[in-house]
């Protein structure tokens, strides 16, 4: 039994008694602790030995204080799942030295146990929620399809995801191939990590705002709503697909029960565009909690007072940053305890 | 007198036989002449040489049938302007060794002589519009205040302009200080702009979109407000802040006369923000450029089709990239002439 339930309460669209609270990113490295297992391990390292894993997801539990803890782990086990070797290097981010181009290589992705190629994962969700004995909901998560495309075509990170859009606009047909099988075996990895232990599960789609309306559409929307639906039975699934609020509506209208918004969209306009008839998470600017606490105090607040504290879960609107102070962080987190108390 | 003016009659609201169209960054490095000069000059005395930003100018009006020249330049050349070294080193984006952070910093800024420092832009305006001999209508730009603040604190290129931001709102009567200086030079710049033979400028918030709805109204709208203003009985203003679909509405008030429009708005939500009030430019995915070119053509008639070809200018939702192949820059602006004639 969990002790704090808020943010599955509200995932459900109950009344809690105030708004819970966790911040993307939050196991991270703003933390001088997770500093210190950095510089001993690398990576993925950290990523593959659960016990690690385990203890840098516990660490904002205990020392900011959210209601809610979220595996630490990436979103690119996905493509290593599938064979694809992926690269991360201190300062440049990930690197996937070969790329997707062509049906061979498609032809070549696994998509078959998740469950063994992850297991890893899954033996860290299982310790965490063990170490955590109750006290907070365990947040499992995995990229969203388009995304990962992003990655294994791109080969790494891109401002404009030129190749990538390439890619799907000029071969649609590999494309939709593509991200089927991404889809297929994220499926099976999210019942996995709910099986292991995870309450909820969030589906990144940190990418889709490179997609015209139109063609987020046509490469994104459909198997977000795949994962949505597959997974719906087993625990409540959380989309945030930045920088879509173009899909807002569509997407409140899905068997999600939460949907991501970034700080790019006004709290008031994310609760018009999705008609008050989802659980919404955000969207505080990550930047701003490199303002003074006082700011930081009263940014919150205006937030809450904007998206009000039913079928509310507040958190940033992108992953928090490491220049951002612990105090700060803390701040942010007791600015919604204290101002999230539902009237 | 203009032998093509389609573009500023669009500007002034008027009807036109066929929509105009021109393209963000279309006299740049996907144009093999171009990229010539690009091997026996550097970037800054391409910008500094009135003959090579002419010559440069003109390239696309002659090789991709546009209907505008926009001159060739940069927005970094306002900082320049004011007292700060700019770098451009090949393949790794502009940066400022010496960044804004105190008082003092701000205190040590030019705001004076905007057309003295930068006498050759206004010479490469004079010449380019004596050489255009009338074909097509000459466009002027500037960066605007939020963008050039981002990179004077930044000191280089960000994907989320934390320091600008934290500067802002930790320090924000010095960001308002800054803003203000850089909007004052800006206005006399784009004033001597229109004098040497600017038939209408372009501000480009680039960076608009990494601020909130809330923190946009504060940082950048007032400042490209001011400049709108300040300009409107000079010349037609084309205001441009990528990713702030929230401000639309705002600024199709505003005295600007046309308002750029990235990819991530669906033309037919443009025209409902703005009242169908305004004319609007935009808003072709630069990425679908890379597509097939029945492709491009399908995507065109349907921009068309959603937009509308009155009041209207047809561009790209943002600059063109080095790896379109030429023809399907032309093939792009072909199907603009094609599909976008009057009915």
């Amino acid at each position: 039994m969990l002790k704090n339930d808020l943010l599955l309460r509200a995932l459900r669209g109950e009344k809690t008694e105030r708004v819970p609270v966790w911040m993307m990113r939050q196991a991270g490295r703003y933390l001088p602790d997770y500093m210190k297992l950095k510089a001993k391990y690398d990576f993925f390292t950290r990523v593959q030995t659960p016990e690690l894993a385990a203890a840098i997801t516990l660490q904002p539990i205990d020392q900011v204080g959210v209601d809610a803890a979220i595996i630490f782990s990436d979103i690119l086990v996905i493509p290593q799942a599938m064979g694809l070797e992926v690269l991360m290097e201190e300062g440049k981010g990930p690197s996937l030295p070969k790329v997707i181009q062509s049906q061979k290589d498609i032809d070549a992705l696994n998509t078959a146990d998740a469950a063994h190629h992850l297991k890893y994962v899954l033996d860290a969700l299982s310790l965490t929620k063990k170490e955590l004995n109750g006290r907070v909901p365990l947040i499992g998560f995995a990229g969203a399809p388009w995304t990962i495309l992003c990655y294994m075509v791109e080969g790494k990170g891109s401002k404009t995801w030129d190749k990538a859009k390439q890619f799907a606009y000029t071969q649609p047909l590999l494309a939709h191939q593509l991200l089927q099988k991404i889809t297929d075996i994220t499926i099976d990895y999210l019942k996995a990590q709910v099986a292991a232990g995870a309450d909820t599960v969030q589906v990144f789609d940190s990418w889709a705002g490179s997609l015209s309306p139109a063609d987020f559409k046509i490469y994104a929307q459909p198997y977000l709503l795949q994962i949505s639906d597959a997974l719906k039975h087993h625990a409540p699934v959380i989309l945030f697909p930045k920088g879509t609020w173009y899909a807002l509506k569509d997407l409140a209208a899905s068997s999600a029960s939460g949907l991501g918004i970034d700080w790019c969209v006004a709290p008031k306009v994310a609760r018009e565009l999705t008609n008050n008839s989802i659980t919404l998470q955000g969207n505080f600017d990550p930047a701003k909690l490199l303002a003074p606490i006082p700011e930081i105090r009263k940014a919150v607040k205006e937030m809450i007072s904007e998206f009000g504290t039913h079928r509310y879960i507040a958190n940033l609107g992108h992953g928090i940053t490491p220049n951002v102070p612990v105090d700060h962080a803390k701040a942010f987190v007791d600015a919604v305890k204290e101002f999230g108390v539902a009237n």
